[in-house]
């Protein structure tokens, strides 16, 4: 029986048209954040175990790959490391373990591959990508703003233009639930609960609500204030909506902290293009309940779910240490923005580029070192060349070369010798030049600047 | 007592200038590789265990990291996935799988690191990316010369000019080693000790072949001849070592064979810049035994062992699918590339960058949203603007920046504000001149293409 050649359960190769989308995305991520000043950041892929076990709950544990100890070990069945869960608690550790060398405000992004041992499903992996963003080092809320303009750059370019970033604080959720009269130890639940007003409305929250043990009489006044707010107008001016949030905290005070926060991340996002995106929603709740101050979501029209999300979490990066460090980040779903923008096409053509500009053809005694001769000074202009490694008939040749969606064929059989010529072929219109010899770099240079024609088969 | 922090024994972070380095680095591999038509592979780090168990004998089933089962199996203490212990056996595994959709000439380069349980020494890991480029699907004697040219082309780029591109051929030397009388069965356990010439000299692998069990008499034959040929010089030109093959292996057909294949790879490289650099070199012999054509290694000067190597081994990735599958392929030791770019300040200043071009400052009372404007402005441009997040005193600010190797700071107090100017502080020179606000772009731009001064701290 043949052995089983798949990937393992969960996990994906990536073939090279995946490989390039990816890249493709990453390298406008990258290219974004470092206009921002953040920087990169790697961290290995096993981290001992006891850095990780604890730190995600008893669902996370479960989750966690484990690596068996080594050697003599071996037999005990025992784990000593684990993989990567998140990018998170890594970050935590690299600044308590490095924090001599790392900068006051300690801006890193990081994109790596995380395990998770989920039960696999459409669109979800056990080995992934996280793309995060974090602030280290302040409170001030230039953070957030940064922040949300970087996310908003990083969206523009990969293509997206009506998307929301739903921007809400905890603080001023917290006060709007005292003032409906939920109590504090509630407050976690019922927020779970309110997460999902958007997707089983009003009546499902209540229940969720009552299921949850928060009385009938608090959980309605506070319904009622969100959905008079929403019958107002779900689109309603950031400014009427933090006057509305301003009026639901009442006299709570990290309530209206919260909402002059809120205000002035407005305020900040206005000078960039996050201002076209930032829309306050009181109603974004956000399950983690790590975040401390403001949350941030980006929702994009026509779509389930979120593109990704983030907020201040000024208690978690400081786990190692033993005291609070300020934090704020965002988290971009790497893997959920290439579902969306292969299935929207938004992928331009040189992202999905086939794996070369010109395949140079070879023919029985053809001097070989000649074809390798003119690859070489292409490829020194910067020309993408696939040489056919054996000599062949030109249909084979041409056919393979039409699969591979190569633009340009360069063909130098006996007669183009003899006449010191080479001929290029136009995969997409078929036209054959006969070129001089000399000419053939500048020739192709000014046959690639031509955009591809629609619709001719690109990979 | 605190957690431990340190990343798991035999791994590393990778802080900011680590992570640009090495990108800088795996940058121009996959630029050059690109231009030759080689597309980027990912496959995942865990694989099932049994695709990797037995694949690298004892040593290498011992070294592999091994992951438990999960769930209810947990405390079986068994495992049944592992972690990436090298990128050929999931090349093979992928050319198996997804053999259907590959192309004919299958041309793949891949860059991720693999882990491997050995025990950790100065600049050796237990998490190292490995970075290999191969050509799946041909015989021909242009795979071997497009690689040496790829290789070549990646060595230069990066800055190393004066290296031997070291080439051999098992059947060269299995040849020889006929000749000298040396059976068959002995030729893993001689090549393992003619590969020690360089290091151990004459009687230090004529002491070895003893050991390994060959004959006094054919050892003495076997050194003669290379030592001969290293007294005729070590840099004889490849046609004059090509002679000393022919003659070397005498009648025995592979071995000429052999030395007609390095002819051909020779003349074919001298149609590139590989022609600089590829040396013949009988007593290349490279441990592995998988190889079963031509060898390549490439020699720095004053470096001892290699930057990388690599050779035609047609028999290994052709394993899940039990036939014979050609492949030639190339390893680059990144690595090592990276320990001695940095040990003899072979980055480019771009390489190791500061984490951005220019830093705003930020005082207490100014309007934030005016600094956040000017900077997405900067940021349009292309210009990676750090905005200090907390007002504060200029001197701090300016420390800050000089720290983080910023070249300008942009200073936009009460007075620049009046008069509608920003401050540009150049950070090399010292020097301050207030530019009207609306020209500020242009002026930044026109100072970052001046080149940084020597000598000036980078980061």
């Amino acid at each position: 029986m043949p052995e089983d050649t798949r990937a393992a359960r969960g996990m994906r190769d990536l073939l090279p048209e995946d490989v390039r989308r990816r890249d493709y995305v990453i390298g406008i991520v990258k290219d974004v954040y470092g206009l921002y000043g953040f920087e990169p950041l790697e961290t290995p892929a096993l981290e001992n175990i006891g850095t990780l076990m604890g730190k995600y709950g008893e669902e996370g544990n479960r989750l966690i790959f484990k690596v068996l100890r080594r050697g003599e070990h071996e037999a005990s069945g025992e784990a000593d490391l684990a993989l990567r869960y998140d990018l998170t608690v890594p970050l935590a550790r690299v600044v308590a373990e490095h924090r001599g060398r790392l900068p006051r405000f300690f801006k890193r992004y990081q994109i790596q591959p995380v395990w998770r041992a989920d039960r696999p499903a459409r669109g979800r992996y056990r080995e992934f990508y996280q793309c995060d963003v974090d602030t280290i080092g302040s409170r001030s809320l230039v953070v957030e703003a940064e922040l949300c303009a970087a996310v908003t750059d990083v969206l523009r370019r990969l293509g997206f233009s009506s998307f929301v970033m739903r921007l809400n604080h905890r603080g001023l959720l917290g006060g709007i639930l005292e003032s409906a009269g939920i109590a504090g130890p509630l407050h976690d639940q019922a927020l779970i609960a309110l997460d999902k007003l958007d997707k089983i409305g009003r009546e499902g929250v209540e229940r969720e609500l009552h299921a949850r043990g928060v009385p009938a009489e608090a959980a309605g006044r506070l319904l009622g204030g969100f959905t008079s707010r929403q019958a107002a107008g779900g689109r309603a001016g950031n400014q009427d909506t933090l006057a509305w949030a301003r009026a639901a905290v009442g006299q709570n005070e990290a309530g209206r902290a919260a909402a002059d926060d809120l205000a002035e991340i407005v305020r900040l996002c206005a000078a960039t293009e996050a201002g076209r995106h930032v829309v306050v929603d009181p109603s974004l709740a956000r399950g983690l309940s790590y975040y401390t101050g403001a949350i941030m979501e980006i929702a994009v029209d026509d779509l389930p779910g979120s593109l990704g999300g983030g907020g201040r979490y000024d208690g978690l990066v400081g786990m190692f240490l033993g005291e609070d460090i300020p934090a704020c980040g965002f988290s971009l779903g790497l893997e959920r923005i290439l579902v969306v923008m292969t299935e929207r096409g938004m992928f331009p053509p040189g992202a999905q580029a086939a794996a070369a500009d010109v395949m140079a053809t070879l023919f029985e005694g053809e001097p070989i070192d000649d074809v390798l001769r003119l690859a070489a000074a292409l490829r020194a202009a910067g020309t993408r060349v696939d040489v056919y490694p054996e000599a062949d008939r030109l249909g084979k040749q041409l056919k393979y070369a039409a699969a591979r969606g190569v633009r340009l064929v360069l063909i130098a059989g006996a007669d183009e010798r003899a006449k010191e010529e080479v001929t290029i072929r136009d995969m997409e219109t078929g036209e054959q030049t006969s070129v001089p010899r000399a000419t053939v770099v500048e020739r192709v240079a000014a046959s690639l600047l031509r955009p591809r024609l629609p619709g001719v088969k690109q990979s």
